[in-house]
């Protein structure tokens, strides 16, 4: 049996979640402060961050390294395409989503509206809040451009870098910073990768003291 | 023939250029200076980073995704092991210093000192100069820890662990940012590294206006 320790918002911690789930794998989630730095879990690693994956006793972390493991052991059904330059472009996606779009996006909605008052580091930064709303424009133009393209992210089948993406805009949607009415074809997308047994786990995520709007977990959103 | 747009104190760029010469592909580089954001090549890589790899006309981005590539493609000699656990921990230390060294080291040290010359964006902050060059120290007495149990980074084989972290420290150490005094093991780690054919294009690198120092590109160093 297998552990992850996450974060219910982490899109880390989601990717890994969704790549499990999807694949049918059992596994035990273990919720874990990760910003309290508890010295058993930084001997887990030492990086301090979550998701970490414990197999057989032996602790794994980062969630690119975890994914591509999860891959290699369990390749049913595969969230990887076959050929090199395929798979190129899915984890070039996979990079843009947990780099680009998590420092120009996410980490100024998510953090500084839910991360900061977990952790006790003072208030929202209102600058942070105006940048990040306006980069989610640009980055949901560039998935709109995609999807006239492709029928999923990195070409015609579902792959992890769809579910990176669905990681940080679910994580988003969360706290309603995610306007479904930009473009069409982005919602259509998303309404699909909602609908699949494996996002249930995280449409149920629930943060004390935060909670999700009614259309987080709604299919109709 | 590949063509390689990079910049040469880029450490990604590095990680990607070293892959290369130690699997002896020929590949054409071309000093891209990114930020000057040209239309040509943000329709190459809109995320506006270097390196990128064009193959056959496409152009491949993020480094995490061009150097599984090219290990796909050329596997020979292998730059990661083969077990699936052993693969995660080079990825996780891939992930170690591209993300949170180049957070906590590089951008406060590389950044401020070089790039922000070129790219004309303010005078360094010596506030982050003094957080990078506390970080560092940190970071060498981990990798320390790694070589006393390890002869490489990852295990008992050299991978693209130790390219990642060589690409950082080669960066940093042109602008005579590591003690290399600090740690036996790590400057025996670099020595080997150093004295790679692979690693003569890294050394013989000259920026305009920052003139490497002499112990930059001597192996006895």
């Amino acid at each position: 049996m297998l552990t992850l320790y996450h974060f219910p918002l982490s899109p880390y911690s989601r990717k890994v979640r969704l790549s499990l789930a999807e694949k049918r794998i059992e596994c035990q989630l273990v919720e874990e402060r990760y910003w309290e730095r508890d010295p058993d879990f930084l001997r887990r690693n030492p990086a301090g961050k979550v998701p970490v994956l414990k197999v057989d006793g032996v602790f794994m972390a980062e969630s690119a390294a975890i994914c591509e493991w999860i891959e290699e052991v369990y390749p049913d059904p595969p969230l990887m395409p076959t050929t090199p330059a395929e798979r190129a472009e899915v984890r070039r996606l996979v990079s843009w989503f947990d780099d680009k779009f998590h420092k120009e996006v996410t980490s100024n909605l998510l953090f500084e509206r839910v991360n900061k008052k977990l952790m006790k580091q003072g208030y929202p930064e209102s600058k942070n809040i105006k940048a990040g709303a306006q980069k989610i424009k640009f980055h949901l133009d560039y998935m709109a451009w995609l999807l006239d393209h492709r029928r999923w992210l990195a070409g015609n089948v579902m792959t992890l870098a769809d579910f990176a993406a669905a990681a940080h805009l679910s994580s988003l949607d969360y706290i309603s910073d995610v306007d479904w009415n930009r473009s069409e074809n982005v919602k259509d997308w998303y309404a699909k990768i909602k609908s699949r047994p494996a996002f249930r786990s995280i449409l149920a995520d629930v943060v004390a003291g935060f909670p999700p709007p009614a259309h987080y977990a709604d299919l109709d959103f």
